[in-house]
């Protein structure tokens, strides 16, 4: 039989975790069970959520201070039998996480699918090895840059940005999350300018390079339009996958005429996972579900910037990305306050399958975009030969640059 | 000019409301100003985000619980003009709530759309007044229920549960939310099955219903099943729509071959809202998301159940979706631990214009599903005639029974 499996951590006001385990076994599924004939019973069997495992758990610091009573914290498993469900992630969430998201003090911090009920998802079209043979570079994390403030700027400033990004040798550029198609720098025109730059990049340099265009708009016209961007010449999508819905990010992946490589943001994720007491994890929202549903790059925030998310996750949402399983693996993409210096610890803890992503940490070198892509590949080829960043800045006076301004934390 | 005004509730680390609301207001659009050239500032001026209004607010003992340490609390409202992003919902929602959803402490609680961007949202397709010329019910509020353990049952089951329902007086019956399409009770079956029984209970009683199907499946399959479904003679769709997306219903409330109304349903919407520090408020995402994006009727957990939603959060949900507006208005539907014994306080809180919605206290009344939905029906005209619920009673012995077994609070 086919399952999922969910984990919860709950706070339990009646202090009493295999019965509140039950209650949800049932009351996800068929309802009742004990008061039952015994036909209705073999009739239901297959139907019936079970409880697979509950592990008490000590309760935490920040949860006594918040509840302000003994509460009996633990993990609680759950297994949903696919009888009950369609194969499709609206039906999922909604199964094992709907009414119970309203639950009180209960957050959803693991899952699992059977590996046959795991085939009906597509997983990432290209993944690390695919993305790794489009752009020809192995054996080191990609480097990956921002645009800078085009909000208000033209055509004009995304062309001499775009150029200067790759040219200074990064792999990957994105557009910022909150470009939306607009009259100055519509998204065709992206499109179309990306795919030539792109070219006149790979004449001068023979680096292969992907842009990343932000695909925005009605979800009913998002396949469409991300297939006539294809015709283009897309190399790439951004999504803000969480903006629309898992399911959206699933269709374009499976669509073969959309056949790029698609990047997840994590705008407005933080609304579903920031709490500790409530929503859904960080490794099951943008790790487990988004490599399931077709990510092949996924972003979340770094753990050494302002916008930080705890190191811990951030491992997590890496090691559920890149693990084995039967499903190709995805890019973990930690961003917001990289800069050179942090990339021994970057490869430290994300791996050589990572990208490095940076904004201010490119376009706030002072001899700008190009110098700063620059300092961001010395960095990574001083690390990989097992220099120290100053010894790497010896022959690198953009790399030199970057620390004097930045430091590194090493 | 056309402005999404967001109010923000935060819990500042640095103490600074005013400068944390001018970072979150360039940071979100322009990315900074000082340091711009005049002409510059011309060019960006439009697109440039607004600090509106930032108010101090006390801490609360929550907070300071949690936090363990002092923070400055307070809203901070920004107004985003519509130069910056397409006029979607996904577009808005990463606009106002994209990355800043994922930095600390900070809740959405309110938006305001000025009106002429807020005619770019279709709102509700019939609303309060279009569902009861439909019902033909006028002036009171109306009873509604929900299918019970249909999970693993057949078509006798539906057919039979249905038409005691809507035999004993229900206005509306729902699906469960986790029925999904499925071999014993398949979409269209449940769809055709529950038109001809609503037109047999017509005869019969010569009073009007809807049943609102699950509309479940893949994203992009939705709009023909949708239409498929109107076809076959559907009266009303039940919608997920926190496992899809806010666009998604918006995209079904605007198709004219999609004419029925539609009702959200509240699952995995604690997500996002349950946590008093991040996320989006209830007032926001049930109340006037929902409206704009099309919903008719909106469910949500009433104040009084074991799942239960603070009141004064669902009075603000009640008031998102009835204040006077361009748009049409939609029926709050609190749900979730009501019984026949809650009717004047449910009448009291929500009024009139509300849906009274009951599961188990439809089905476990000692008299089966057709005396339960009696016993509401005669609860509500008591109240309407302000009677007592005991006074009631006495001409209604179903009434009678359900007091007996769940009391009433008043
Ligand atoms: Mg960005
Ligand atoms: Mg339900």
């Amino acid at each position: 039989m086919s399952f999922v499996t969910a984990t919860y951590r709950v706070y339990d006001q009646k202090k009493d975790l295999h019965k509140k385990a039950e209650s949800i076994a049932l009351g996800l599924t068929i309802g009742s069970w004990t008061h039952l004939q015994a036909l209705e019973k073999k009739q239901l069997e297959k139907h019936k959520g079970e409880v697979v495992e509950v592990i008490e758990e000590k309760s935490t610091d920040i949860a006594n201070r918040l509840f302000g009573e003994e509460r009996k914290t633990g993990l609680i498993k759950i297994a949903y039998p696919q009888a009950n469900f369609s194969a499709d992630l609206p039906a999922i969430l909604t199964t094992i996480f709907g009414k119970l998201s309203l639950d009180g003090e209960i957050k959803l911090v693991d899952i699992d699918f059977t590996s046959d009920l795991e085939k009906a998802f597509p997983g990432p079209q290209f993944g690390i090895e695919g993305i790794r043979s489009q752009l020809q570079v192995y054996e080191r994390p990609l480097v990956m840059s921002i645009f800078k403030g085009m909000i208000g700027k033209d055509m004009t400033e995304f062309k001499s940005q775009l150029a200067d990004q790759l040219l200074g040798g990064v792999d990957l550029v994105k557009d910022d999350e909150i470009l939306f198609d607009n009259p100055l720098t519509p998204f065709s025109d992206r499109v179309q300018a990306g795919s030539k730059i792109i070219k006149e990049v790979y004449e001068q340099t023979g680096e292969q390079k992907l842009y990343a265009v932000n695909l925005t708009g009605r979800t009913f016209d998002l396949k469409d339009k991300a297939k006539r961007a294809v015709e283009q010449g897309a190399t790439a999508l951004l999504f803000n996958v969480f903006a629309y819905g898992l399911d959206v990010l699933q269709a374009l992946a499976e669509d073969p005429d959309i056949h790029v490589p698609i990047m997840a943001h994590p705008a407005v994720s933080g609304a579903l996972t920031a709490s500790p007491f409530y929503g859904i994890s960080n490794k099951v929202l943008l790790g487990k579900l988004l490599r399931l549903a077709g990510a092949d790059l996924v972003l979340f925030p770094s753990p050494y910037g302002s916008v930080a998310m705890e190191k811990s996750e951030t491992i997590d949402i890496k090691q559920a990305l890149t693990e084995e399983r039967a499903l190709k693996k995805a890019f973990p993409v930690p961003s917001a306050g990289i800069h050179p210096g942090l990339t021994p610890l970057l490869i430290q803890d994300f791996g050589i399958d990572s990208v490095i992503n940076a904004g201010g940490g490119i376009h706030g070198h002072p001899g700008g975009a190009r110098a700063g892509a620059k300092a961001f590949r010395d960095a990574v080829s001083g690390v990989l030969a097992t220099q120290s960043l100053s010894d790497a800045a010896a022959k690198s006076p953009e790399l030199a640059k970057a620390l004097e301004l930045w430091g590194s934390p090493t």
